[in-house]
């Protein structure tokens, strides 16, 4: 019978993890099976296939990912024991007054004396979430309550999930104002362009903490650490590397940018109407939205035109920031030789890298079931993690900079390969790296605004002396 | 030596604990010596009398309460491992894809599937702390810190404090709302009055999650919860208790309110100003502020006119909530037989119990080191854990109510005394009381809207099953 139903899931496409005997009763046998299936369409068709097996039924089904996500997937944690009076008289009421004293009298002491040291706001307002667009800021909290595990268990950094519920720049920026005192620093996700542009520059400018888009700024930090990378495999210097960029979002123009700073001088962009040049015309008046102007200015010595697979011809690099699917692999054949692709898109790249293959000797992609997985986690938990250390007031381009080449540096010269651009997302030495790196630089460059350093483990008894 | 490095430390009035021999080296001893000071002066005279023996030296200090402070007292904590590629697929991409789109169609959900289900915000803008009045949203950070710890502690919910950078009530309102979507909840905290009162109200008419003062209600629900044993005790009934309130500010009017509506019908009440009556008038127009207008309007039906001392005359209770030593002990003379004294101003008291022993049958304060504490922290915990369990939008008159009377129901009628009237802060029975009997009565006043119950252990399985 077993075998009967397990051919049935296999061949509904249901792949099989683990198998529980349950229960052995008066000839009939309660199996627990674990099946993992694509999409809920396969999951409908596997459901079905069993019950075409004779003598074989479902009683129960359960979803291990709603599973894992029943009451969220964080928690408050308290760090001092409260079981005594003397506990809760140091903890609370009367001994926290002194305390609270010290603050009012100089708020900098904050960050001594409070979680404002350590812990950073993930701020949405769910407009832009995953491929799912503008879904809400209820529908965004997984996303924020995952983000916020990943700055947990990669950074020790304490982050807290705050889903606005408005999309109106003004508010958010005046909201994100108003709850800071009790943050270190401010991470911006899933925002949709071009509120996510003004919304940043002005908390950075309103603030004294870092606020930090990761979608534009992690995204850019991870591109050029693979591009390091990818440079010193393809005996390529950056001055001279040709690059089109298939997408031209938040996070196309961010890694422009950053590719930009680091000594790419040649760039071209599509997006959804083709070549970005000076001469487009986006509005009826012949304007362009102003970060696609900045684009077109920055960009494009060529003047190219045309659509995203004419902007293939003659590139050494392709950096998909875009949809599913939007490049054939044969447009590929353009390129120069050692191709380099970054096919980003997620969770479906705009190429297949099994068809992209013949033609690219250089394959990333944003996915974690193929080599070279360019994603942020790399990037953002050591980020935070190296600017609180040192209380920096933000993150500037020298900082992210670092952390691009702290990234590239964890894979050694002779471990570099076509498959092993970039470390993996559970490579444990890249965060204290790149936190390493990004504070060295916040004190090189005079960002940094505090003597000591917290680092992974979280206390030091520093400031405590007294009489 | 160590006899008269004790003797200089007694004689300054510090209490020595812990005393730990750290080195003894070439006929020098180097000790530890945890010493607990009342305040900052006399911690200075400690220090300079030990200095004062010959032969004697302090080194060092450090201050255990800072020291448990640094950093903060709360941090994050993941649920779920993130060790495999596998537990980033299901709480993070791609799989949470699914959880988000579910709860982007039914928005409710968020209580299924996101940390919204046990969390609630601690707000606060820092204009009202303990007795330290306005001192700003950094300077409230480790009270609110604190709470969030009581609030785990004693009811298994997960609390994030929230401290805002603005006293306008408008954009207080307007930030809880952005932020509300990841929260079940807001305890609203240290805000003066009467801009609390217009806070809460229009959080609570915006907002389909719980909103509470704690300074109000809480405070109400522990003192009826004092009350109704301290009639039990002295053989009153509510309705013949004649109650003299000394302090009219949000707690004041809170506990007024809770009175009546248990069934007192005797109350006068005093503030900075004297007795509140229906003639007074405060401001150069003749009126009141509107909180006070009511006051005056549904107590003092005689119309008394005086300072707080002359409404003792012929009171059973005095309930203060003003401020140290208001009040003379020998004015309680003038209370009725077996007085009853509720002097709740902290951290001193509005008469000494020692001094008002002679005067009163029962006396109650806020203080841990006399009998009879009256402290919030035997409320709010299990207030909210009931209201969340079973997904209340708001806390009733009734769920207040029955939270005061599971309060007064752990001293059993056998322990019933003077100096127990209210149970320890930690006894563990409390909350558990608190937030069954809450939780019942939002079901049978249909305020429930959820069919399962969370409770102190925080998962179940409900709505996980699908197929």
């Amino acid at each position: 019978m077993l075998g009967k139903v397990a051919s049935a899931i296999g061949g509904a496409d249901g792949r099989i993890g683990a198998v529980d005997l349950v229960e052995l009763d008066s000839g009939k046998t309660l199996r627990d099976i674990t099946v993992e299936a694509a999409d809920a369409s396969d999951w409908r068709r596997i459901l079905d296939a069993i019950e075409t097996v004779d003598g074989a039924r479902v009683i129960d089904t359960t979803d291990r990912t709603f599973m894992v996500h029943l009451g969220g997937k964080i928690e408050m944690h308290n760090k001092q024991p409260l079981r005594t009076r003397e506990d809760l008289s140091m903890t609370y009421t009367p001994g926290v007054a002194r305390v609270c004293q010290a603050i009012a009298e100089d708020r900098t002491k904050a960050f001594q004396y409070t979680i404002k040291r350590n812990t950073v706001a993930v701020v949405s307002d769910g407009t832009a979430v995953l491929g799912l667009g503008d879904i809400g800021p209820e529908g965004a909290m997984p996303v924020m309550e995952g983000k916020c595990m990943l700055f947990k268990e990669f950074g020790a950094v304490d982050a807290f999930p705050i889903c606005l519920d408005s999309r109106d720049p003004d508010e958010i920026v005046r909201a994100v104002e108003l709850i800071a005192p009790a943050f270190g620093g401010v991470n911006l996700e899933d925002i949709s362009a071009p509120r996510c542009f003004e919304i940043e520059a002005r908390l950075q400018a309103a603030l004294d903490i870092p606020v930090f888009h990761d979608d534009q700024h992690g995204t850019a930090v991870v591109v050029l650490a693979a591009l390091i990378n990818a440079c010193k495999l393809t005996g390529r210097r950056l001055e001279d590397v040709r690059v089109a960029i298939v997408g031209i979002g938040a996070a196309g123009i961010a890694v422009a940018r950053m590719l930009i700073a680091a000594g790419v001088t040649t760039i071209v962009g599509a997006d959804s109407r083709g070549a970005l040049h000076t001469e487009r015309s986006d509005y009826a008046d012949g304007t362009m939205p102003p970060m696609k102007r900045w684009f077109a200015e920055a960009t494009n010595r060529e003047g190219r035109d045309g659509g995203p697979v004419d902007l293939l011809d003659g590139a050494d690099l392709m950096i998909g920031l875009s949809g599913a699917r939007v490049l054939p692999a044969r447009a590929l054949a353009a390129m120069n030789d050692d191709a380099m692709v970054f096919a980003m898109a997620n969770p479906n790249p705009e190429v297949s890298p099994d068809e992209a293959a013949p033609f690219v000797r250089i394959m990333a992609t944003g996915r974690s079931d193929y080599p070279n997985q360019i994603n942020n986690v790399l990037c953002f938990p050591g980020i935070f993690r190296g600017a609180l250390d040192v209380r920096a007031p933000r993150i500037t381009e020298g900082m992210k900079m670092a952390a691009a080449r702290a990234i590239a540096g964890i894979v050694s010269d002779d471990e570099l390969r076509e498959d092993y651009i970039i470390p993996s997302v559970f490579n444990r030495d890249v965060a204290p790296a790149v936190a390493g790196a990004v504070a060295e630089q916040a004190k090189e460059s005079g960002e940094a605004t505090a003597e000591h350093e917290v680092g992974f483990a979280s206390t030091d008894t520093e400031q405590l002396r007294s009489g």
